[in-house]
């Protein structure tokens, strides 16, 4: 027999009973969250048309996008027609321009759904990995950039991570750091992904860097200084741009209106943040928790994008949370909520073939009650039986043999401390809720 | 400009807002119910290794898998290296032989996913659509079966869905009719294939087929008379076959184990179910909505598909709801249970600038307290605000203008019936909780 790889493909992951337990929790503070904000849920297919996603990334991040082969005769010409979503947001664009008129404007709304990028999967990076994004489509106002990095935190706050820093950029702060340094245009998209590496490689990775476009040294020098220096200490000199006024004025504002409701998290100025993707305008930002290594959350405004779909200018900003870092940190600071909770209340014991249907009508009146029973699946002896309900962390353990059939009873057995007690037969959910409340 | 087909690719579809909580409704009702009954959640990529998929379902199934091209230099070759799951069966037993050493046994689990098939997509079939399925791992007693088809009755009796019928055959009792019309071996995947059709092409559509394979008369006269007979009629013929005899007494004791605890639907013999996939070898069973065409529900027996993954035997069965039919039967008999469930409880106007960080903050305030609330992002009169919460569904809007701000208040209107009333600053989410109570 050929013995198949039994592992999950490189960069996915299985999920055992206990991490979906974690994933949920996770996924249910942050509902619950962006619902108090009034974002909306929906949802799009895994699926897009190629054409659909294409030309909205950029060039680096568009090699990384999961191309699905075509089906019955054509599969043979090795040709794609659809992709695996990239992220949630291009996706979105599509969506709003198609039922536009069956949404409110602006439409907030809200997304927890996986996406598929062909990264070189490393440690903590996947191939597969769910995003929970929020967005608002139809408002330039930066009440709408503040509520996004709002919903964002104080998701946070209610997963009990605190100690996080939100790190403020603007697309027009780099255009007009760019614009004083005098870099040359078609340089300009490289010089910022440089930028965007800074937390990875360092002041000395940028300048190498820098210097393999072969810029004038004096730029590069220029450069230098700048990076090492703090945000505010910048902010004089970029307003010599207009655009980089402009791109202060916004975070000032969007700084002035986010600072007051982050009791548990700062907000700085990072100008040379530049984020990745191609579709950014406006407002850029990236969330960290204190001590941990990347962005746990990003986002920003982009207001080019939508139209690409409507052919009309929509102004839009939104961000995502990245559920997996969340969850491996939330994991070390041993922050779970729950004991056990994969155990069902009850284990029924399956005395003998006779048994087995008034055993089921049993099982079948407790889950009537709300309470979690499982029906032994183990033919043969009690003992058997009772070691399986051990292991798998089950308290109460019912037995309905032969005594208890002709008593019209059932004993419950609490398996944590030994004590067995007898019960009639109509008192069984009484009883056990009784326990389980007790407990 | 490009215009770009905004519509999701043909056969998948997205969800507005009332849609997803639609679905979210379903699932949380059907996983309390899987929950109740033991059967733990796990989860696997939308993505396996194609060798993992093939070779498990059939030739005509195995046409509709959905390849993902090769990345990176590979690309061009045309190649498939991936796959999207097809069902969360074959999924399944990868899993369980992945990780078999850390689950209970038997294991019982549950997932609600997406699975991916290149159907021709038709009314009510799609190319991207969720399965609710249960299976139990490692028990070959009939009660695991039983188990599996009370909790997907159980799960339609709690989404109010009432007059059901289970359709149980076993794969023993087909291959028992086989050997007893003496089909060749050859033509026997064939004419089970031909079975199969029976509801949607009658007994005339079922012989048509029959006879393109050129069986002789003798044999088809003989289907043919069976065919129109009901299951019990055909008992006595079926156990003079050993198979055959087998079958029925699994059949017989199944019904015993299930026929009592199904109070709002029937189960019932149909010796011409044969479902369609390759890897069913004991019970199987479809249930249907009356009134409704096409099964809601299916599943059976695969005592065979996990040795495949481990080398072993090890016993098996399960079974699916299908969301997608589930949704549209709720849908027609109107069985909501939620009333503008996506609209906030509370709209807060923005009255100028300089009021805006304080705004932020009555919202913040608001949702610490649980009220979920919206802050209008509609820069300019407060009469576009209102108009905007009043379509929008909001019962309660906030607004704090010049006069409240001095007076450390705010006016809170109830759009429903224009009553308005001034609070104060400090007893703003006490007074609307009163509000939204009283209701």
């Amino acid at each position: 027999m050929k013995k198949f790889n039994t592992q999950p493909p490189s960069g996915t992951r299985d999920f055992l009973p206990a991490d979906v337990k974690d994933r949920e929790w996770v996924f249910g503070v942050i509902k619950k969250v962006f619902e108090s904000f009034g974002f909306l849920p929906m949802d799009t297919p895994a699926l897009e048309r190629i054409e659909t996603l294409m030309g909205k990334y950029g060039e680096e991040a568009q090699k990384l996008i999961f191309k699905i082969l075509k089906r019955g005769d054509q599969a043979a010409s090795g040709e794609a027609d659809l992709a695996l979503r990239y992220d949630l947001t291009v996706p979105l664009a599509r969506f709003f321009a198609q039922y536009q008129n069956q949404l409110p404007r602006p439409f907030r709304r809200y997304q927890i759904s996986p996406v598929w990028r062909a990264d070189r999967p490393g440690k903590g990076r996947f191939r597969e990995f769910y995003q929970c994004d929020v967005d608002v489509i139809g408002s330039s106002s930066l009440l709408a950039d503040a509520e996004v990095i709002l919903a964002i935190t104080r998701s946070l706050s209610c997963l009990n991570l605190s100690g996080y820093v939100v790190r403020l950029n603007s697309r027009k702060v780099l255009a007009g750091l760019l614009e004083i340094y005098g870099i040359p245009s078609e340089l300009r998209q490289a010089t910022l992904t440089a930028f965007d590496k800074l937390d990875k490689i360092g002041v000395e990775g940028v300048i190498r860097e820098l210097k393999s476009f072969k810029l004038p040294e004096t730029i590069i020098d220029e450069v230098s200084t700048d990076l090492s220096k703090k945000g505010t200490e910048l902010k004089s000199r970029i307003s010599a741009s207009l655009s980089g006024s402009e791109g202060l004025k916004e975070i000032d504002e969007l700084v002035s209106l986010v600072s007051p409701l982050l009791s548990k998290g700062e907000i700085e100025f990072s100008p040379f943040l530049a984020r990745g993707l191609d579709y950014y305008t406006g407002p850029i930002f990236e969330i960290y928790l204190k001590g941990a290594t990347g962005a746990i959350a990003s986002g920003g405004r982009y207001d080019n994008l939508i139209e690409m779909f409507t052919g009309k200018r929509i102004p839009a900003c939104g961000g995502s949370l990245g559920v997996d870092r969340l969850l491996s940190e939330i994991k070390q600071i041993g922050n779970r909520m729950r004991e056990n909770p994969i155990a069902p209340q009850v284990f029924l014991a399956v005395w003998d073939f006779a048994s087995r249907i008034e055993t089921l009508r049993i099982a079948s009146e407790l889950r009537n009650e709300g309470i979690s029973t499982e029906v032994s699946l183990i033919e043969g002896k009690i003992g058997d039986q009772v070691r399986y309900a051990s292991k798998r962390g089950v308290r109460y353990c019912l037995f309905y043999g032969p005594d208890e059939q002709m008593r019209k009873e059932v004993t419950i057995k609490n398996l944590s401390t030994g004590e067995q007690k007898n019960v009639k037969r109509e008192q069984i959910s009484q009883t056990l809720k009784s326990f389980i409340q007790g407990r």
